[in-house]
């Protein structure tokens, strides 16, 4: 079998997929059956005993494999035993951690024990990472037994990538040498929602803070006081509505000074999936009003910066009326970055501002605060982009998009950094999978189409 | 007896005290005695029991006294037995309940059995209002009995004060001329700060509503949604932020209007009694720097309308960050309104200034709106405030002060309106009565003052 024409190689996986497809179910189901849930200390036994599961799956591909202990969950660690120093180097990257259960009530078949009903796999962790992980390791332990795996594969599957990824953050810079890589895939997002193939192209960084405004030493009577104290909670709206100018652009002094403007084929990619304003409507229950006025959405979310109020809570909230002043107003914010924003630089900006603007006879707190990371945008005129279009259309049929996502994944910059890859970020997820909800689920087709995605990229970035 | 010599009268009924004291204090006890708790459905019997108790103590004061039955709680009516068309006619009003004792354990004897330490008397309702109540029963007591009261004295004491009126409000319209009077009495207030005696010369009115901003149908993940789902926190801030300009003063348009100025007396004598910003900032905890830049606090408070926020709930408020954009805002919005602003156009002009700038996207919502009556200012020129001050400053060796209250009493309004009544305002409350609060008192001294000025102040009334 040769992989050098895609669509001779796809036909052969196909038949290879079709050939193995109950086994490949029957241990995604193994997979599946440990409720290793990273949040939940009571589950920290079923997290080690599925980390130690994926290990001995990943030997028994013909990977060496071991754990690598953190100041959490271990790290599966693998990779190919035979090498060439002329074979470029792949690092995959995977989470077997999965988001908690809850609420039991109201799965219809029991979260950790996996059903197949219509041709949809049904457990918690089914796509959210198990599944979209497993079909990657299906695909490498296809080339690998067919003696057609001509590139060096790492695998790095962390433990917690659902509560903070502390561990994997710091063992990250005492890896070195053992994660370099060229190519950086990860499989943890999602198709279009047009159910076109999708590439993520960049995501945002973030910092996140609270701020507090502290007044009266306690909650005042509002007759006697209305007109005398400062009022915290109105102070407050004040302040945070001083974050943003009426078009809805940030008004923090220097806030976006170092902001990267995209060239201009990331802009017209961008543009080329379309955003469809009614189904954001019917899915979110508003129309996507927010954000800088007068530039579209697709540039709002992955070009542009954002401050966003996460919560604000003041003084009485109950029924009916409660006539006081409170004594103490909070909010929280979040705020997203795009290249080239300093994280550290951003938060510094945002308390100068929320300093410098705190109303007379109040005293300003800022805590929690803190950065998850700087944004990025990766090179969609790379060899390798170019690849994973091609790899997609004849997969899918379709034309891939791009995703500059609004979103940040802190670890995947890390990653970046580490292991000095270029990163490609493409995954089979739909709105219809509910992942982190009750009735978690991916089909068996999204697995197979991942699954020859997987083997044919991997065949693509074998080439130079 | 002649009371036709305020400083001989005063020295008389000095003497009547005296006599008297134990008594007084045996029968104040009894009256604290009932746990006349109106907000407390399990305290119904209790209140009533108390209200058939004033009645026949009203009765044993020579009055003719009965209940009159409301919706909530019955009112205790009584007025004098002999009369002559040409005496004036005297409206007394207080309220026999009181508010909940809790926390129970912070009162150091219980607030049901009263307790004299030190020259006061502890007990739930020792001041408010069963303390100023009582002494101006024996005031009036005293009079009756030396065959001294040269007028007609109606007292309408209710007991749903400290739950909100309901009755009484009801009641009145129906009560045509039984509580038709020249003078209004109320002994519920409190003397300066300073230690002045104190007049309350206005109080302001209020309306009150809680506005809501509707986004999104879920609370979003808020990488994904940030610079396209408008914001409903973001949104309510901008939204309260608008209600007033930077200086302070109301942005709504035409609230103010309608706003009367004080004449030159008024403001003189509102700036008379001057404002200590460091005895606020020590109790409050913090300056007077609310309201209206450039405007001294005693008119801010007394003769300027305000619009305040007295909560804002919206998101996430726990500890950390959560990347969320909230699905709903609410906030709770009361104002204060002096005279002649009417309070329904008020309301309608807030409501209108909230749907005006209500933000794209977003649902407004309006609830709980509604109106606790108008502001007034009483006549400082009049003849009754003339022998209060007089009488005052015979009583208490020092002038009177005028309090324009930034406070909203609805009940007094209502009063003024059905009984046609001039009202007048006094009574001898200090901070350290802690009422509502645990431990609740009031000491003999401020009873025995009480008894006097009300004792001089019907004789005052009874000349024309």
């Amino acid at each position: 079998m040769s992989f050098s024409h895609t669509k001779r190689a796809k036909a052969l996986l196909e038949t290879v997929f079709e050939e193995n497809e109950a086994r490949y179910i029957d241990e995604w189901k193994e997979f599946l059956r440990f409720p290793s849930v990273s949040a939940d200390p009571d589950h920290e036994p079923h997290c080690l005993a599925c980390a130690e599961w994926l290990k001995a799956h990943l030997g028994g591909m013909g990977l060496s494999s071991r754990l690598i202990e953190t100041s959490g969950k271990p790290l599966v660690f693998a990779q190919t035993q035979e090498t060439d120093p002329d074979w470029p180097t792949v690092l995959f990257y995977g989470h077997y951690d999965v988001q908690p259960a809850d609420p039991l009530d109201r799965w219809v078949s029991p979260p950790f024990e996996p059903s197949l009903r219509n041709g949809r796999l049904y457990a918690r962790g089914a796509q959210d990472n198990k599944g979209q992980l497993f079909y990657f390791l299906k695909a490498a332990e296809t080339l690998i037994r067919r003696g057609e795996l001509k590139l060096s594969l790492k695998a790095l599957i962390e433990g917690e990538e659902e509560s903070g990824c502390a561990g994997i953050t710091a063992a990250l810079p005492q890896m070195g040498n053992r994660i370099k890589a060229d190519a950086l895939m990860v499989s943890d997002s999602a198709m279009d929602r047009s159910g076109a193939p999708a590439i993520i192209a960049g995501l945002r960084g973030m910092i996140h803070l609270t701020v507090e405004l502290h007044g009266p030493g306690y909650d005042l009577h509002s007759g006697s006081h209305e007109g005398l104290a400062p009022n915290p909670a109105q102070a407050m709206a004040r302040l945070l509505a001083g974050l943003h100018r009426a078009d809805g652009s940030i008004a923090v002094d220097g806030f976006c000074d170092a902001v990267s403007t995209p060239d201009q084929r990331e802009m017209a990619l961008a543009l080329a999936n379309p955003f469809d304003e009614e189904a954001y409507m019917s899915e979110v229950g508003t129309p996507p009003a927010g954000g800088e006025k007068g530039l579209p959405p697709q540039v709002r979310t992955g070009f542009r910066p954002t401050i966003e109020i996460n919560g604000i809570s003041s003084g009485y909230s109950g029924r009916g009326t409660k006539t006081i002043i409170p004594s103490v107003a909070s909010a929280k914010i979040t705020a997203r970055l795009v290249p080239d924003q300093d994280p550290d630089a951003c938060l510094e900006k945002l308390i100068r501002h929320l300093e410098t603007n705190a109303p007379e006879g109040l005293r300003l707190s800022i805590g929690d605060e803190g950065s998850a990371g700087r944004g990025f945008r990766l090179d969609v005129n790379s060899p390798v982009f170019a690849k994973a279009a091609s790899v997609l259309e004849a997969v899918c049929g379709r034309k891939p998009v791009y995703h500059w996502e609004g979103a940040s994944i802190p670890i995947v910059n890390s990653l970046r950094e580490a292991s000095g890859a270029e990163a490609l970020l493409v995954g089979f997820g739909t709105q219809q999978d509910k992942i982190h909800a009750p009735n978690e689920s991916f089909s068996i087709e999204q697995f197979r189409t991942g699954y020859l995605y997987s083997a044919l990229m991997l065949s693509a970035l074998m080439r130079p």
